[in-house]
């Protein structure tokens, strides 16, 4: 079995995840270290939270390092967060929580064992100098309970729980993706437990409202309908066949989703 | 010898490419990843089935993931294609049947055995729930025989043979690259049969229409000096020394391309 | 110990790095393959050299390939630059010398021996058929004195060295980052040697012109304030918390930067 490593940040293209993935390797050189996004919007916590969510499940045993980290340099707190099949590293802002709770989350640590860091720590690259090397540690001998104390008072982010209403759900829109699709906050098992796959739904979200078929696959519209359907990490998501529908809504995360009986 | 795979996909950077490769080392957590190309415009099968005709006669013994799929969801099949050093495994749409014609195709099968997918299907990212994981089964003991049925039908997909014309040949923009040089469908056996390098070209695309030096290197062009030239993957390509081509003739995939003599 | 390779480039995403990678293979199977950076600004040399100047330093020993190539197709010369620690790949524009000086440059050899090379070479794409086959071959066998001749002249490049004034110091901009931080070419020692971290510096920058504060933390700034601090690879940064410094100020790689007392 190798030694599995992800990487997800806000780095962008660039230097900053190529100093990362050196200091990473320079612990553990026998390292295998998968890319899973260096794209989320600079120092949007909630969208990197969101990637994790989606993407970490998916993988066998590894160590995920997540760094969308508005707080550097600050006494924000570095994080081991201990979960089932997988440990997470990152700093105490929320980013690896919404993950660690759907993997089933064991326990928190606070890094604070210099030994495991960059010789000289900069005070504007903890994924470098702190997270990556921790990581490596954690794969080559070092045991969790060495990298410092539990903390039961992290910081906890979620993606908030839709509100029921009488007539129906309301929620936000938790990000868009590539292909225009806006993904909501709102999970499959809610909308299933009041909607019919296969029937309408009346969906008001920006100002955009309208009556639109809740689908199981984008093929079940016709080219240039909008639709509702479920996003790949299980929520509801309104997409447009052939199109990009967050283009066309103006639509940006955070936005309210308000979702009726049609 | 490693497990190679290779992954060319219109995801963009985020999430789905991250859950892919979760989903493939859950199956071989030996995978050695290679990223091709995750900036394929959406959707766009020609540009997909370029950049695998262009990248992966490069490689060794491989298996190469594609996805560009509009078609996810409906019945549209999914395929693994049996070629001379490669298996590749991707939608049925013509994505890898250039690469696959270049290569040498010995059989194509379609993918039905549902033992070798994910447990649950979801009708929206077939490349987490089916490619990915029938991919690393390929290359971890389940024999190619044992996906599912040879198919003869497949949806072909070629880039055109350019027309022959008394004085000239007619092609088409088949993409452009991030240094403005505009790749077309015509091939450098073609051109070298008609004109001489070192010699004059005449070129007429989009509205703009030009004799220009055919040279075999940029550095033969002075700097500012738009060419003609023979793109690495052996095409005609127009090229603009020092400059960008393609942004200064508005350029786009698809628009015709006359040649004739100077 | 894996054989690893590093690849910085300009090619952005595409079918140039995805063919790289596999030439790279079809001589090393077993290389491990680690992406720096594709998104050098096109042919833009400076900025290459500034990337693996940054991320270079931070790996365990190997051979990183560095491919910003203007001059493809000239008489341009291919090198390879033996360093403390590291091999250098790529070509003879300047765009090694930067990070090889700062690891210890022992010296560099023209890339002339043709059975390292690909059978044909296009005069287009040396990353594919010199740079890479090249970079596989002196970690499977190949010694360095084999790949030619040792060369004393190669191109220079430095990043300028901060001119001493009566009253401060004047550098240039070296670039900026996702983040909008604007990186100098002012070394933090020259900075450190005349001010004092936690006063006032005096920046000119642009048509901007400020007193700020010189920190070591952005988090000892407060929100939407412009700062002075140090970029993890050692240069002074101008820097806006919670803000895009570089954008607001309009600037660009180049542009001078005059630092005098407050």
């Amino acid at each position: 079995m190798p030694n599995l490593y992800t990487l997800t940040t806000d780095f962008g293209p660039g230097e900053y995840v190529g100093a990362m993935k050196g200091a990473l390797l320079s612990v553990d050189p026998d390292a295998t270290i998968i890319d899973i996004d260096h794209a989320i919007r600079p120092q949007d916590v909630r969208h990197g939270a969101y990637v994790l969510l989606t993407a970490v499940p998916h993988f066998p045993f590894a160590v995920h390092i997540g760094v969308v980290d508005p707080g550097v340099g600050t006494t924000r707190r570095a994080l081991v967060v201990v979960c089932e099949g997988a440990l997470l590293v990152g700093p105490d802002n929320g980013l690896l929580v919404p993950v660690a709770r759907r993997l089933g989350l064991k326990e928190a640590r606070a890094i604070t064992n210099r030994k495991l860091m960059a010789k000289d720590v900069s005070s504007t690259f903890h994924g470098r100098d702190v997270f990556a090397p921790v990581a490596a540690h954690l794969l080559t001998g070092t045991k969790v309970k060495d990298v410092g104390p539990v903390v039961r008072d992290f910081v906890d982010l979620d993606f908030g729980t839709p509100k029921q209403a009488a007539d129906g759900l309301e929620g936000v829109v938790l990000t868009t993706d590539r292909f225009g699709n806006i993904i909501t906050n709102i999970p499959r098992a809610s909308v299933e437990k009041a909607w019919k796959v296969g029937g309408p739904i009346h969906v008001a979200l920006g100002g955009y409202e309208a009556t639109l078929p809740l689908v199981s696959t984008y093929g079940e519209a016709a080219a240039g309908q909008f639709l509702a359907t479920f996003s790949s990490s299980g929520f509801l998501e309104i997409a447009r066949r052939e199109g990009n529908a967050a283009f066309q809504l103006h639509l940006s995360p955070g936005l309210p989703v308000v979702l009726r009986k049609a």
